[in-house]
């Protein structure tokens, strides 16, 4: 019996047929158009969706679920996108609407960084944890609290909100208004921006070089200089591993999930992440009497994990 | 049906016996005298809980549930006390002592701060709500977050530490070994040295007199002081909202309880902690679509929260 998940996002909706293993059969994606009109982008996903049932050679009525990861403020009580900048959307009825074009009985929607850990709890690097927590590092650092297959995300289900977490009160601005937030110091935006106050402040960095070689400052630019010896760009690397282990910590010392998984660009790092982050990681936890320490790993599933985390809804 | 709470502290033993409404219908305590050995310990709450019964005319038969409320690393699955400093206990097997004492089949052991919690989601200030949090206020800040009427703790059952999430990066040092922890500046204990900071850099201020009339620095002196009109305590009154509403927003953004509850000794200044803290936090809270908000309100069951949290377990 096959599942569909879409992931909508803000320039391509993605779509993708997932078997009982939680495997991707069949992948489509188009354009998402939001200019066009929200109607138009309920088309766009349900055409996607009967496209990838004739591909399969299955009729809509044979698909017993599909669920759709949406960027913003979803309910997924209600299957309303309640508000979504970059789709242009405001309280959208989407679920009911894919429903009445696709003829797909039951149909649920969510906020795409709760899909993406839902993906990854249960086919990804979290797959077999009872609670886990992803956390993505991309624009902004986003995240999702996994309870026993299910995501949390409070009364409102605006919860998961990792990214909002001050770590610094008074410290660098962030967008949500709010002073010293995660998302100030660990998203790939603001190692950006570190990266580039530091360039400011050393013109004879090696990260100069690099930016050039890359073409821009990038997420990459200091991992690269400081692993070619430049004293300026491991301190920003130090800096961003501290303060990223920092709400690392505070996130399980609340919640002692079973995994914390790290997606996004900055995770591409690897074990020059990874190593550093772990050492920095025991260093601050919360000393307890059980011995049992949530596991920290790279995320495995991509741009899927959103896909594979909607069919799952 | 009668159930059994009991209350283990490092001074005292308090024992309740609560009724199906979740009233506390008859109450005894002794001291815990840890220094006697853990096995007499063990033997007083048996004690307790059989005098109780005797009190009320029940067998220990007829009680078909008690819990135990205790400080320190708690392992409800087995049973065990794990470490407990102020109990002077170590890996010490309380349910299973407790049980072949008593005869009572079904005992449950849960860390204080977690059954105080649950005692307010089931019978006090977050009575009827789904998800709740509970912030004690006192020598350290505790917490607990409860789910749909069970205790949340993660797989280790070492989470709802709260207190020790870093809210300013390298700022004023915590005893678990980390700077910047949200005790270190919002417990009863950070209050106090806040205060003294204060009336050590002005003699003149008004803090001087009310701790000199209270007979000591408390976590009253600078919410008097500054009723009083005292700027240098106005300041410290201020800091200490400010830090306090930035952890609550913080719990907000991450888990969305729909009530956050606050006990301990602070949240006795009432209207005077609450009406400036609700208006910070209400500058702080993360905007979102769904336009519901977690409500903040004063734990009501004081010291009992932990014995009625203890019966449900």
């Amino acid at each position: 019996m096959y599942r569909i998940g879409i992931d909508l996002g803000g320039t391509k909706i993605a779509a993708a047929l997932v078997d009982e293993e939680n495997r991707i059969v069949k992948k489509l994606s188009v354009p998402t158009d939001p200019e066009r009109g929200s109607d138009c982008v309920a088309e766009n996903i349900s055409r996607l969706a009967l496209g990838l049932c004739g591909e399969a050679g299955v009729s809509a009525g044979d698909i017993p679920f599909m669920g759709i990861a949406a960027p913003g403020a979803i309910n997924p009580e209600t299957g309303y996108i309640e508000r979504a900048h970059n789709l242009m959307m405001e309280h959208f009825p989407i679920a009911d609407k894919v429903r009445s074009l696709t003829g797909i009985k039951d149909i649920r929607v969510e906020n795409d960084a709760n899909a993406a850990a839902l993906g990854e709890a249960v086919a990804g690097a979290a797959k077999g944890s009872r609670y886990s927590v992803m956390i993505t590092l991309g624009t902004g650092v986003g995240g999702g609290f996994i309870i026993e297959g299910k995501v949390y995300s409070g009364f409102n289900y605006t919860g998961g909100e990792f990214g909002h977490m001050v770590i610094r009160a008074g410290g660098r601005q962030c967008n949500c208004g709010r002073k010293g937030c995660w998302e100030a110091y660990s998203s790939a935006t603001a190692l950006i921006a570190m990266t580039r106050e530091a360039m400011d402040g050393d013109p004879g960095s090696e990260l100069h070089k690099v930016a050039a070689e890359l073409g821009k400052v990038s997420g990459k630019t200091a991992f690269i200089a400081a692993r070619r010896g430049d004293a300026t760009a491991q301190k920003v690397v130090d800096h961003y591993i501290e303060m990223l282990a920092c709400g690392i910590v505070n996130v399980i010392n609340l919640l002692q999930p079973d995994v914390l998984s790290i997606g996004g660009g900055i995770s591409n790092e690897g074990d020059g992440l990874m190593i550093p982050l772990q050492k920095q990681i025991d260093r601050e936890i919360f000393i307890h009497g059980i011995g049992k320490s949530t596991e920290i790993r790279i995320a495995k599933l991509g741009n899927d994990a959103g896909l594979i985390g909607a069919a799952n809804l």
